[in-house]
């Protein structure tokens, strides 16, 4: 009879382990030892070193903007060790939608091109830069920001460090009209009629 | 002559200090007195105590959304305790657009009426719920979320608490529409045309 | 051979993971996703709102003073979120007798009635307040505190935020009165004797 | 009148940044640089060493419990560091009386004697220990504790160390009955007549 | 079929929890509870106190530079408390070699004979001292240190605090010169020749 | 005579404010407004971007190991911002020679070349990668570590971001061996001779 209750303590404890497991992933402690050790205990260079962005080596241009990440997820030593970073390729014409990070601010290093970039203060002040090689821009904490590729004919390539090892992502078009909020929400809010708003999500949503 | 050195390293220092006065208000550190006490060193239990709002106790409902805040800014006494409040009031077929807070999560308690809440995570998941007298809901850090008084006769007034002495704000329909943001960079961002820019901008324009 | 050290390691490391979600209740870090995710595996609106606030509503007043808590341990979903509240119930003459929150201010909000409030700093200097409705109180993060309902009439309803998830509670006179501790070291420490001492104790020991 | 306008606001700045140096004192972030730099810019070995703990050495033992201290006001270059040391000295008989640290959790080292201790956790367990010399005991974080010398005729002294620069000190007795907290308030929350709330008062009075 | 990939999933989440076990072992939150409770979940006065540092009691002073410590490793009841100590004996003649602690600042205390101390900030100033008994000595976070003994007759005892469970210890000999790193890459980075390194990594290997 | 005490007391805060400035540069606290406004009041679009890096553009490359930082000395507006940027600049043969970063991980990006990567963590284990363009490589926080470029021809360029605006250096042979720490200490430490320390000291003396 103790062994059943034993057994029942048993599994109640191993699902909690589960659930810690999740909270697991959620968790950016300050860090006691050098770093995390991962679950096969191999740990030797290799796992500091990420090599992902070796696609970028010679690869040919995208042709709609895109993000390559180096964070937490893709990269499981930064585990503890606050820092990532993304790679931005903008075509020409192209922008990266206002975005804003919920953990930690951008500083963007502009590689190739000409780009054009803003953030909006929560004072509702706009601070724009037009950008030349080799620049830096920080943007501030969990602020609205955007880039843009305003040239007509050269692609821009720009890194962006962050100091967590998951700063996360809120894309302000796809999180308003992609995910289901109620039209009428949306058109009271943005004092536009439901028409307009129904012509939004129809422009964003994804194409068969 | 070495007198003037002194004096131009005077002014330079003194200058420094105005900089520094700017960075105490943006500052948030975890402090090591029991409270921060203001310039005129009077502190007595009004110091401590925040009457901005008794104006809410029999007063006229208002007749748009109304927010009244008690952080850092119109309560000095928060200064490094972390917490703040805002008080919100809906009258009917009203919202509180969507908007972030940078820097914590929201604590609402519904004290009267009916709210449809909703907010998106990071995975453009969209989470909503549609809260009774009495319910709490927490909007979790720097996600956008959105409240909605759909009942078209009660008002509805609710209490937001904070984890942090000035949680900030982001408005997405001021941010995006009212700052002078290229309509152009818009328009590429939310796949439609410049003339839908122009229209949301000029309904969210200021009346005169 | 090998396979029986496999089992023992393997029910090492699974008692430690016992170990480990001990801890997770006991953690508070800064989280490195939106939210955290319960071990269940179902997230939706439900999982963010609480309706144990809910009695309060056409509910009888209470006969003693009671507070109703919704933190960690009622709300999961506060996981991370650092923000929390209380609701505080004084009828006539009873009082929330002197105590601290380890881990957070408490910022009260006076809902209805009148409330005598007071802390104490790290100084010995006391500082006191009498609400009115409206009013707000900052007791500072882990300083002696108290509350007073001195109306011979009118009960009193507040609502208090806290910073934490878990501000945690000590209750000073059960700390000292309730616990165990040896008359001897109290009645030095509060420089009395010991038959005041036990009658102390006697008033505040549970009733049968 | 341009100038004018420069001086007032030279002033005003002026008096701001005197509110900033009292918030300088208050604030114990993590720092930037290796060590806060004094005012007046002498920076050698002696600004990183502190005497005051000398006259412990060779001095005669005090007659009633004594508490030195090194932290954030006697020892300024411990600004930033995050840690403080108290040392304790009890003669036969004498107690430290129950008090909290806001600040900090504290770790005893018993260099001479025989110790009683103990603390309250927040859910009224009372945790004690009789350490003997060479032994360590933690208090948790903000927790209610006590240290008794219990032997009646070898005095004490042990040495406690800090994870804050400024731990700070909440001391129950004075900070209940010593500092002016309204007689009545008192009786109702330790469930006892005025008179045994004025007769302690009375014990912890300052003698004249 | 359904059950054959629970199973499959139970392991692998099992798995995933050892995975987080080891970074429990990584992690110093701030903690929401008291203390973190270990896993057999007999939590007694026995489990606030450390016992190894009796050995000092009238222990003979060692022959060679000795650290005890008592940090998360040896004293579990440290977890989230932010506070360790460790003990220092030096004969006469020795050193603690130039070292850093990446997680914490130390606090040094005198206990006795004569120690003489240093440390160079970031700016390569060099700032020492020469302590007597009763004297504290900071050591700012992470900045390299060493301590000597330069006494030929009293050995030297010092107690360090630190303001972490776990400050870890990075020496500076042993890093360099008994870990592998290339004779080359050495020798470039100290500007001397090959022969000069290989002679320094002999003299630090371990004796057989 | 009112008049003059206040001017003294005028002077006396103003010192205040002086030693406040330099510990305002000492601190990295959470932020609590989007971003520290310096003190000419002066924020606008320049205020976020750092032009420093253009040099790279088109510049020579250099003869010897070189270092370009975008921390908080050279781009104020990073200021709370927990993020920065070194551009690392390898001729064939050179060493970044060993060194810690008290305040940050670094995450290296290999932008031309091939590198030679170390670090050592506090069990003295040795983690080297020879990284090829595209590559990765995180050096966690406080530990020793080294860059090689061991190429014959091909110079290397890397870009380091930090999770720190301000992470700061100690390099190792210049903090042990040109900052006048006694011969004798680092004999004993290195368990070598005093010839040999006077050697490297020798080696690593700025040149005249």
């Amino acid at each position: 009879m103790a062994s059943r209750t034993s057994t029942l303590k048993f599994f109640s404890l191993l699902i909690s382990s589960f659930a810690f497991f999740q909270m697991a992933m959620a968790g950016d402690p300050d860090i006691l030892t050098d770093f995390v050790v991962p679950q096969n205990g191999t740990v030797d260079g290799n796992f500091f070193t990420y090599t992902g962005f070796r696609v970028l080596v010679g690869g040919a241009p995208p042709t709609a903007f895109k993000v390559l990440k180096a964070s937490l997820a893709e990269f499981p030593a930064l585990n503890g060790q606050s820092v990532s970073y993304a790679v931005l390729q903008f075509p020409s014409g192209t922008t990266n939608p206002p975005h804003t990070h919920p953990r930690s601010a951008e500083l963007l290093f502009l590689i190739q091109g000409s780009l054009q970039v803003g953030f909006v203060d929560t004072k509702n002040n706009l601070f724009t830069q037009t950008l030349q090689v080799g620049d830096l821009f920080v943007f501030p904490k969990g602020l609205v920001h955007f880039q843009y590729n305003a040239d007509s004919q050269k692609p821009v390539l720009a890194i962006s460090a962050f100091g967590s090892a998951n700063a996360g992502l809120v894309s302000i078009p796809s999180t308003l009209f992609t995910t289901g909020i109620d039209d009428n929400v949306l058109a009271i809010s943005f004092k536009t009629d439901v028409a307009t708003i129904q012509k939004l999500k129809a422009g964003l949503a994804p194409k068969p």
